[in-house]
């Protein structure tokens, strides 16, 4: 995965996760440093429409436009950001 | 919440999430230092069937036992613990 990728990618998760994935909003949780395969996990499961509850209808959306390519790459990035 | 209460109760979780919430494994995320209004709303929608993917195997037995009280402790413990 290329995290550099992922970065140029996260403008859109920026908005609610923070530039650096350190979320300042509490019902948005925080990606900096989280690993990357729950990352990419989740966001297929958002994506596949196995998360329906909470934030999913903000999420679903915008992980259908995401490849595979596109989710390794950003969850690659999220994790190379140091949490705060 | 009470953090203290939720460490009591975080044993099962320590399993796979580690005992401070900086899982090693990859699958599972980090809990350590994340928005405890996240962890609640993740922990619930396990419980109520609204995360079906991924580890929601594991997970919605786990969540499925637990009162709301139960969960804002152990989000409030997970919060509290540095992340590595």
């Amino acid at each position: 995965a290329d995290a550099a990728a992922g970065k140029a990618k996260s403008g859109v998760c920026a908005a609610c996760h923070g530039v650096d994935g350190n979320s300042m909003v509490p019902m948005y949780p925080k990606l900096a440093g989280q690993h990357p395969a729950y990352l990419e996990a989740a966001l297929k499961a958002y994506r596949d429409g196995q998360r329906t509850g909470g934030n999913a209808a903000i999420m679903a959306p915008m992980a259908k436009t995401l490849s595979d390519a596109d989710i390794a790459d950003l969850a690659a990035y999220f994790n190379s950001q140091a949490h705060k």
